[in-house]
């Protein structure tokens, strides 16, 4: 055997070893927000804390450390596409990240992050920010001192960016952003001067376990593979990965919507298909799983809203659905229908947002990030900085913080900065990925019609799925669609709501 | 701090990670048995052989020798009954039986069971014993290996019996079995010498949401206690401690059978009552979990026949389950189900059983683990050893292997010998533990009659439950009813079927 076969062999044991124990941690974290009777919570938050631990323990071993070190020249030399080279670049490049980190900094993160959660829950329902801004404040103190493990830098928030979107900095995203607004308010405004869509019967009952049987139809037909994952019902929807071989998702069903558990199923569903279409190779390494927050984003958003709220879609899944549905849906004719599921409104929560609004939304976000982080605004006063800037954006006032400052999880339950930008990434992004595949697979346009989604599948799986995270986002964006650009997404949002509301 | 408290601080961090391991491993598992789809079975493997080895790696560490050899002499002088000196006790003891097997073979052991279950799943329902031979002769082969281990001893099923149940040897059990077999038999032969009870009508279709509906408010009224458990649908119904707060269980509904979901629901209820009852303090050391198979099962046969296929259960039950399948039990009287579900018969399958015959079928196996250990019957004439058997005690012979020898999961997922006569020493020790409760509790007889069991809850919480594996079987028989006993049983079943049967 040769040194550069030996020592690989090794790397992908040491690998394999962290992935098994990270793959366990999602397993019981699965279990957790979806079956887990309460009196297991305080053990399984010993069980998570314990492989976390472990995992970080290995993965910063100095021995892996040595161990790339003396792999990297032999990368170099290998074709930069090759599997083997990836391997090896992505590991280096996040056992470097790692390494910067204090073990006992990660560890306060995770335990705050859990303690902090756990107040939320409690919180939000009570509107008491109160409670809240202690736990706030340390979150705050301990992403900056994440930050500054990583400086020098040129913004503070970019490590935390780079850390769920590498490459990208928050002096780009600001710029992207800013783009996006200039074309967005109008179009927003535009839009909500007229009298909006009439959505009520999409509020009243329909019955979880018929909706379940039509999204579950649907995405099937999209190609998520039931053999390798699987639809239960938790509070706040997501999907997992727990290896190569099943991919979870989770979804709700809230009293009185049909949009909610429609989408949010669809949704979860474009994560889960990226996840599954990984090569199975990759199993047991850094390359098995999206990657990027904003590409992961960009899938979900793909089949949540360019495929699943087009009128194409619903022409073929319209009558189906109101087969399910027919007291619900007898009166409403299609046109209503694509309509009402498409509605521009000013509105209070981002995850509920329409596609017009929901950037708006982020960007709020994104931008009270990079005050808190630099120091500009204090915890204290995000409250009525939360009011004034959805006043002044979205001509809207919450009647208190529950739908206010409290209504996201990720402050509450992991850093302040990174969150967010990849939810607007992904739009983004999956506007290009779309619009490249219907330029390259015409055929996709009349498959959907037809209830079918194989080309469209092929194509995601070929160009974007089967790498993992093998590409770096900008890697891969650069061999897809060559560049990040917004012009596709203001394109098709023009498009669509221009025809929808006769602008 | 003293030594004794530092040493027996290090000595609980040690067993807390143990603990963590095995836990984890214990939901991976239920995962598996209920959840998981098909195509993370592989992956699965890896995870639970991972924690397996983890944990015995921690177990069977010299340091943790050394720390219990250190600590012994500090538990002998304390009171016997102390919590302290049986965490040392029973961590020593377990600790000298873990280092007796090498790594080796207890890597090989969970790997050959991993893949004969799978080669199981496929052979029994293609009744393919040749399939499995092969596999057989490997588990014996490493059950024989593993016993040697412990060499000397009796008789070479006897360190596999002390396994699950501590402190007893073949030749005990052969003694009880034969006092027991030896008033079974005519019992058997003086009832299935009167014409069957007709059980027609519990054989047909029964909704298997409104008999989980059922059997919930049953076991809670038991005192199962849901906020720290949960129910759910597997293949082969088990229960399952995956901590205090967490202890679930799992039935099935098999076509056009209420009996079956029905007692096996109540049944895996009483082994997770007892899970739940331990001390909470236990948690996390080798005390918190029941303390030998046979204990255990005597908790199950318990709620599962003593109360639940009693009369006076019944007469507050059967108008609620009445109530629920009126289409199917409106015309059968109280005498009618009562007679029904205590049908006695000669039949082939074990976990079918009736109360008379089921010891027959337990004591079969069990002759068959000593000869197959002993060298005095192949593996390749147990088939055929089968079918003579079951014609000779019970009178009837299966039409193939598949209700032969395949039957039984244990054999084919794990070790050969101390697999089965933990049911029926439960069945003994259940009938023991009941006698007592009665006498000290007159109360629970009319309680059972109003629906209601605190009484007897509280007694075997008192009694059993909260010990968990404090005290050995034999030590906690010593405790409650001086010694095992199978008098009460026959008595039990003499006066119950003796009234039913008119004997």
């Amino acid at each position: 055997m040769t040194d550069f076969t030996e020592k690989t062999q090794a790397l992908r044991e040491r690998l394999a070893e962290i992935s098994l124990l990270n793959s366990i941690g999602a397993a019981l974290y699965w279990d957790q927000a979806t079956y887990m009777p309460r009196g297991g919570a305080a053990w399984r938050g010993k069980q998570l804390a314990y492989l976390t631990q472990q995992a970080h323990a290995r993965f910063t071993d100095p021995a892996l450390g040595k161990l790339l070190d003396e792999l990297m020249p032999y990368a170099e030399r290998l074709p930069a596409d090759s599997d083997e080279a990836a391997l090896i670049r992505v590991t280096h490049r996040e056992y470097q990240r790692a390494i910067k980190v204090p073990a006992e900094l990660v560890a306060a993160i995770s335990q705050h992050a859990s303690e902090s959660y756990q107040a939320w829950t409690v919180a939000r329902p009570a509107d008491d920010f109160a409670r809240m801004q202690p736990y706030l404040e340390r979150t705050l103190d301990l992403s900056c001192r994440y930050a500054e493990c990583f400086a020098p830098y040129d913004h503070i928030a970019d490590p935390l960016i780079d850390s769920s979107d590498y490459g990208m900095k928050a002096a780009d995203i600001r710029a992207i952003f800013a783009d996006l607004r200039a074309a967005l308010v109008p179009l927003a405004q535009a839009i909500t001067a007229q009298a909006p869509a009439d959505d009520t019967f999409l509020h009243q009952h329909y019955a979880p376990e018929l909706i379940e049987r039509f999204t579950t139809d649907v995405i099937k037909r999209f190609g998520y593979d039931f053999e390798r994952g699987r639809l239960d019902r938790t509070a706040h929807p997501f999907a997992i990965r727990l290896n190569h071989g099943d991919v979870r998702i989770t979804t709700r069903y809230p009293k009185d919507t049909l949009s909610d558990p429609l989408f949010s199923t669809l949704h979860e569903a474009g994560h889960a298909m990226y996840e599954q279409g990984v090569k199975a190779e990759y199993e047991g390494t850094p390359l098995a799983g999206g990657t990027s927050a904003g590409v992961h984003e960009s899938q979900s958003r793909l089949w949540e809203n360019l495929v699943g709220r087009s009128y194409d879609f619903w022409e073929y899944f319209y009558p189906l659905l109101r087969s399910l549905f027919p007291e619900q849906l007898a009166q409403i004719e299609l046109e209503q229908f694509y309509r009402a599921i498409n509605k521009v409104e000013r509105s209070l929560i981002r995850t509920e947002a329409d596609e017009v609004t929901y950037n708006l939304h982020v960007m709020i976000r994104f931008d009270f990030e990079l005050q808190l982080l630099e120091g500009s605004l204090r915890i204290a006063d995000l409250p009525e900085a939360w009011h004034a800037r959805y006043q002044a954006d979205l001509g809207v006032r919450a009647p208190d913080d529950r739908d206010g400052v409290l209504q996201d999880v990720h402050w509450f339950s992991g850093l302040i900065g990174g969150a967010f930008q990849g939810y607007t990434l992904g739009n983004i992004l999956g506007a290009q990925f779309y619009a490249k595949a219907l330029s390259e697979r015409p055929e996709i346009a009349e498959e959907i019609k037809r209830g079918t989604f194989s080309a469209l599948h092929s194509w995601l799986q070929q160009n974007i799925y089967q790498h993992g995270s093998k590409y770096t986002a900008p890697e891969l964006i650069a061999r897809t669609v060559g560049r990040l650009d917004s012009a596709p997404y203001i394109n098709y949002l023009r498009q669509k709501y221009g025809a929808l509301y006769r602008l």
